[in-house]
């Protein structure tokens, strides 16, 4: 095998395939990154069993053939090489060469007959969307997956495609995190996938904000496959129904606050420097006709923070866990926030007129201080 | 006791002090800041009994007094504050309040009766330079101190000032790093201390780069102190007398070699993509007339590269620590670097025709491979 390509390209797809390696293995095989290079051109293979990835080298197949070569070694090696023409050439024996400039190396590959490819996925009926929209959803509800094995559902995120709607949902038993938008291209039909939470991380990483790219997806029972510019990201999903979470959410409310998000997201910030780690101090929210107080006592001392408001409806005295109000407050665009509330031991909502995100959280009971 | 400051100064002159608060500890005095506000000013002291800072705060005292307050906890809640006035207030029962707009937070201090102040320095016979002289003089040499405390002398770098001489040296056993500057004004005598490296750490966090900012320093038997703004850092010394390096070090060489300094630092990290941690397999470096290769063989695999350079003299065989190398090059500014070599059993010397910057190496033994 020999092909040549420039190093930025070897790097940047190595880059991408290595999301599929996992850190430690009983399996050598899955540290490893195959390569084929043929009439296909130059493509790089990773698999660590729950996702796999394909993805195409942009360079020149001098020689067909194909090897496995260690993932973290070859990667470190591709980073320091210099930005130039990088040739890569495998003996009979296996043995890869890698020559850029006046630097040669030399590694030990395998013959990666214990390779697993990635499942293969029927490409006919694709979704199409934005990748930043997709990137986007990720990072405003990946947070609210549950991290306990326990409820194996729970760790990871609905995706949902009804024509021309898309929507993700994820939820921990303590808070529902939901982002919703209309799609350019209807499609027919319902598509439900339920994707772990640490894959789609990993897919974050790959999708571009570059407001014009677009992915492909395609679902089948058990598998949804990504695909992105020269890249095939291919999970296998979460078995089970998901939750119904129409049936959780309630647009009923008893009161309604207009608050500014980075007033309130800095008062909560304030707020959680009393809590220790692990300490599941609630934080206590006055909310008043013009203003909120923010309050929080523990053993290491109390604060209370006055924010302007707008109310419409009762006062209320409500307590929170402050790390899911501030996870909700970072990832949500708007400047200005409609927060709707019904009573100290029913769910708060936060949510736009458009409906196009949604944030549920429990209350939390407190001791009532002064 | 009573002061208003603005919360830019409030969280600035905190992180000074901070860095003089142990992470961990027995006493829990070390842990907090004793601030004392009077017709001194505001001043904000800590101490861990190797290093202490004294630092003075801007700001208006309305009522004498002082308290010890938690370091950390302090510290958090000032940089969550609004960039605004900060009101310090603290009452009989040394109960803190904070007041910042509409925020509000009490803590419980102490009365700090317990608390041990930085030992005092006479301040008549200062040593004056500049900031970033200091500063770089300590990430340029500290590298080379000793990690090992079986020998306390080595885990220190000897700072000296003689008459217009200022130098700073570390050593490890393996390589001697030095640098020496001429001093704006001279001093009268010679000045000697070794200051722990984890100390200089600490020390170059709160130096300047501004080229004008000058640090004066003041030396004792035990102690030195370095007043940099309103700030004294001071510092318990090593005690002992430190290694005469002159006599370490030799003019003599048999080999010449000029290299550029980023090809060369560039070879080597290419090198050690094939070293595993903990690793100690040698670069061995093949220095001719107009090259020099740069050779690493391991289990993981082999690479060499090829440097353009100018030599003078003999040809030669050398291997060394890469590690050694790379934080040698680092941080020498100069783009075209003269190294000196004697043979492959004894050390290599980077340095300038100035005499500002000395790096000693110490090869090591290697099979020559093919």
């Amino acid at each position: 095998m020999k092909f040549i390509c420039a190093q930025q390209e070897l790097n940047a797809r190595t880059g991408v395939v290595l999301k599929a390696v996992p850190a430690k293995t009983t399996m050598s095989i899955l540290q490893y990154i195959y390569i084929d290079a043929g009439e296909e051109g130059i493509r790089f293979f990773a698999n660590d069993m729950e996702n796999g990835i394909e993805t195409k080298v942009e360079g020149t197949v001098e020689e067909a053939g194909y090897v496995a070569i260690e993932a973290a070694l070859f990667s470190s090696i591709v980073r320091t090489l210099p930005d130039n023409e990088v040739t890569v050439t495998v003996d009979d024996n296996y043995l890869v060469t890698l020559d850029c400039e006046s630097t040669h190396f030399t590694l030990p590959g395998r013959s990666g007959d214990d390779f697993t490819f990635p499942p293969e996925v029927d490409k006919t009926d694709a979704v199409t969307m934005r990748q930043a929209t997709l990137k986007n959803f990720i990072a405003q509800t990946v947070f609210s997956v549950s991290t306990n094995d326990a409820n194996r559902i729970m760790t990871g995120a609905l995706l949902t495609i009804e024509e021309n709607e898309c929507s993700m949902i994820a939820l921990d038993g303590h808070r529902i995190a939901m982002r919703k938008t209309e799609l350019q291209s209807p499609v027919s039909g319902t598509k439900k996938a339920i994707i772990s939470g640490k894959t789609l991380l990993k897919l974050r990483d790959i999708l571009s904000d570059q407001a014009e790219k677009e992915v492909q997806i395609y679902f089948t029972q058990k598998l949804a496959s990504f695909s992105v510019s020269d890249t095939f990201f291919t999970t296998r999903l979460i078995d089970g129904e998901y939750f119904d979470v129409s049936q959780m959410i309630s647009g009923d409310y008893e009161t309604k606050m207009q608050v500014g998000r980075r007033q309130f997201l800095e008062g909560i910030e304030r707020a959680m420097t009393l809590s220790h780690d692990g300490d599941k101090k609630p934080i206590i929210l006055g909310i008043q006709d013009q203003e909120m107080e923010i309050k929080v006592s523990s053993t290491r001392g109390s604060m209370n923070s006055l924010v302007m408001v707008k109310k419409d409806g009762k006062d209320i005295l409500i307590g929170f866990n402050p790390k899911f109000l501030t996870d909700a407050l970072r990832v949500i665009e708007d400047d200005e926030l409609s927060i709707y509330f019904v009573n100290p031991k029913a769910p708060c909502y936060i949510r736009n007129e458009e409906n196009n995100y949604l944030y549920m959280i429990l209350p939390i009971n407190f001791k009532t201080v002064e």
